[in-house]
């Protein structure tokens, strides 16, 4: 590998700089993904590996990221498991059967991933080839409490109640759907990483909606059997957005990386979290949107904060799709030239 | 006041019990509300203290609360300052002029609380005089950086990037702005505390947007001016959702009360908060929606981890429009039925 700065800091081993890399980076933000957006609907983009291919490479190309991740969406696999996904752009998903009852659970299935979701696996061979290990690849799934989100709630929502209330109603069927996503997602991870994918993220982008006990029996139970089943296959890093109070936790599950985002100072989410574990984070992404000389004075302020050493350079959440191209260079680049503490 | 005990706990006297309310209690999940929904446009049940008034008693009436809070909205106070304010149902606020440059600016001005916001000031009065000291009355206002948010958003906004790239971009307005929201808060409140309000809740909905740097210096440093104007007259109780990385400073105010949500754990809130400030919630508005045994069973478990002494029991955000009555009567006889740890 070129550029291994990624997965060196997922290591803990000491790094030149901290590696950098945006959360959908390969996004809205940038032109080039806006022609192929025009172009082709969402799951063919998905599900074209040669589209896949090149969208993942556009932010390593123009940005210049550390790290390549797959194009891809959390809810290929509620639909991998019998689920119809609709996604509606400038929508969100939309689930037109989503899962109430019992019954509902007779619907789906976990899937042979290689049946359903052949197409990642083939758009990461794909990718794969086309960095020609400039830099490593990072594969993903969404956690299993926010895919239930999605296949309980059928769409987009402030406070996920339908889904919680789900969980607090009919908690039996509640973990075996949990249970059931999870066996899909670590089949899927399982075969990225055979695939290629050097390294793998869990999104659990609903999980600060749970409170700390919740989280932990909701959700951090099931991340923690996909990083037992992956941990030494690659490294892992889980990514709970809010959940600031469980970095202890998160870090006791044998993941290599832990996301945070821009609420908790950097100070206190590694006293949370201890030496063992390296820390991504956490820009805010609307200060993307500053002056670029403000930009940087707040990306070194980071920095500084951070250290260089298990720290991964990433936003708190993910790219905006109203940033310019430049600022989100700009960001990169502050990363690149900084000069240590 | 025959009910005394919301003042009580404010004011760190000791109570039978702790008193027990809910955040927008006069709301959607009761059929009394939802007649007059159907018959009165949302401003008109806001601006004829007749309705404001019948609106405000009924969760009193119907489900036995330790206070009333106004019924009202927190955008009355752009509406007073000059913005046009919509409030479709269902669909959330709409602005159609927000907020974007310094001309903009001049569209608006720091009002008359008595020219025009009277009406709030006559339904205080009205409420009181049906109240007949029965239980306390809770005045409120939004917190200004949450005010801004919709004056420069124009609506409801998931991360409301464009409030925080005004603030990022064009700071001296935004300060400009922030404290003209603030000098109209302050005379506004202390109007409602004339009119008869017994303490004051500052709501900063969106405060948990903004990092723990921002919310010092876009947010709190405005809550701390009406905190310091208002808490000679009548206790005052902050309320910033998702903020709990603040709740030092925010207790560090001289507010007398401390709104928290049900991603902390009380013992830690407790300890970050100190022991000189009541603190008031977190009951997960979702778990409403609980089977009543199981939602019985976890208000006991919050109201054991609290205890009673300089606490409120409260949801750690507003009731959900889903709840069935009987289960938001519950959660209130629950406390009231509580014998302590």
């Amino acid at each position: 590998m070129k550029n291994d700065l990624l997965l060196k800091a997922l290591r803990g081993e000491v790094t030149s700089r901290p590696p950098v890399w945006m959360m959908r980076q390969a996004g809205r933000y940038l032109p080039e993904y806006m022609v192929l957006r025009e172009k082709y609907g969402f799951f063919e983009r998905c599900q074209t590996p040669e589209l896949a291919c090149e969208i993942t490479l556009q932010p390593v190309d123009i940005i210049g990221v550390d790290a390549a991740i797959l194009f891809s969406d959390i809810l290929v696999v509620p639909q991998a498991m019998g689920l119809e996904v609709q996604l509606v752009e400038s929508k969100g998903p939309f689930l037109p059967e989503p899962i109430k009852t019992g019954n509902d659970l007779e619907r789906i299935r976990v899937p042979d991933v290689h049946e359903t979701l052949q197409y990642v696996f083939d758009a990461i061979t794909l990718i794969k080839k086309e960095l020609n290990r400039r830099v490593p690849l990072i594969g993903f799934a969404g956690a299993p409490w926010t895919i239930l989100c999605y296949m309980v709630q059928g769409k987009g929502s402030k406070t996920f109640d339908e889904a919680k209330a789900f969980c607090y109603t009919q908690p039996v069927l509640a973990h075996r759907l949990l249970q059931m996503i999870t066996d899909t997602t670590i089949a899927y991870l399982k075969a990225q990483v055979k695939a290629g994918a050097d390294t793998v993220q869990v999104f659990d982008s609903w999980g600060g909606l749970l409170g700390p006990e919740d989280f932990e029996n909701i959700s951090l139970k099931y991340i923690r059997q996909i990083v037992h089943a992956l941990k030494e296959e690659v490294p892992v890093i889980i990514f709970a957005k809010g959940a600031w109070y469980a970095l202890k936790e998160m870090a006791a599950t044998g993941a290599s990386g832990l996301g945070i985002d821009w609420c908790i100072k950097p100070g206190l989410a590694r006293s949370m979290a201890g030496n063992n574990i390296t820390l991504q984070g956490n820009f805010d992404p609307a200060k993307l949107l500053s002056p670029i000389p403000e930009l940087k004075k707040e990306v070194n302020k980071m920095l500084n904060a951070f250290g260089n050493g298990r720290y991964i350079a990433n936003l708190g959440h993910g790219i905006l799709p109203n940033v310019p191209v430049d600022h989100a260079r700009a960001f990169v680049d502050t990363v690149k030239e900084w000069e240590g503490t």
